[in-house]
């Protein structure tokens, strides 16, 4: 966390949110004097497993990527880039120690909000609700999305559905995260990319 | 949907919500008028690709499974019973078509409440906002933990997180399904099974 200044402000965050559920002029007050800044370099990590999460991150600018381990081999869970909400959720929610690490793909320009603060938000501001589960519902299908496209067995059918889902995803991160997100190797998704480029130019 | 009777009441539905949230009298009277109360028997489908999902249903008594057909293989994503709910998602929040299936792994006993229903209910009682963001909030973590398990690719440690979050489904329902669910064959569940029943038993 460091101090305030000028450049701070949560107008991405408010636009964001409005884009879901319009927000009051109250909840943006409160966001703008509850809501802090910080910065996540790139490769550093947000959280490690076993610590407990306590900020619900949006982020301004960036990429951040959640990941586990399963002995020494590394999986992508997710991938978040500007303007998206990143937290551990079953820490975050339940205030437990968190099996994911989150670690940022680039310089990340983050605003935080504490678990303590988001809970006050919820209880000073009933309303604060239908933007919340509006946000759950919108999350919570990504969610479900996430885990069909790990489900899929064919590497083409994996790469082709990522591409329906998250296409924004598809030239901005690194393409090794992609191919841990897919859970297939890299040379795998090369080939796969480089045959999808030769059907569309055909 | 059948006309209702004196065994129908949503007594099981009021109290699995307010296990989450407390529902105020006003709430339960909507639900009251507004559930149907309907079954669905063992192999038979309550919701087919393609089709748009027009109900969100609570399980009184029974077992359904959504699936996806990759190819011509089936793989289950989810598994669902008493007292819980279940929805395709994507399709019911979005009133899209689905790209999952549901079908009922034993004869169920279901409420339902249709999509216009639950938007009305949003509007009419804002509080219920509260009820339906922990609701979300507690099935996007389940869904979380679902596509975990999915990633993992040592079948031991699917079937140990599979045991840790969804213990409750290993001796109901058929093998065959909790294979599919964890994305290994039938013949390695066993094999891991018998492995951690000897461990057990040591």
């Amino acid at each position: 966390m460091r101090r305030k200044n000028d450049q701070d402000d949560i107008s991405a965050l408010v636009y964001a949110i409005n884009h879901i559920h319009p927000l009051g002029d109250d909840i943006v007050a409160y966001l703008q004097a509850n809501c802090f800044f910080t910065t996540c370099k790139r490769g550093k990590h947000l959280l490690k497993t076993g610590e407990i999460c306590r900020t619900l991150y949006f982020i301004r600018t960036g990429a951040l990527r959640g990941y586990i381990k399963e002995n020494t081999r590394d999986i992508t869970t997710w991938i978040s880039i500007d303007n998206e909400l990143v937290t551990s959720i079953s820490s975050f929610d339940l205030q437990v120690t968190a099996i994911e690490n989150i670690q940022a793909l680039e310089d990340c320009d983050l605003i935080g909000i504490s678990y303590n603060n988001l809970q006050k938000l919820y209880l000073k501001f009933p309303e604060y609700n239908i933007v919340a589960r509006k946000v759950y519902q919108s999350y919570y299908r990504d969610a479900e999305n996430r885990a069909l496209i790990a489900r899929l067995t064919n590497a083409e059918n994996k790469y082709l559905y990522f591409l329906r889902m998250h296409s924004h995803l598809a030239n901005r991160v690194p393409l090794k995260y992609i191919a841990s997100f897919l859970g297939i190797t890299l040379e795998t998704l090369s080939r796969v990319r480089k045959k999808l480029s030769i059907s569309d130019a055909g």
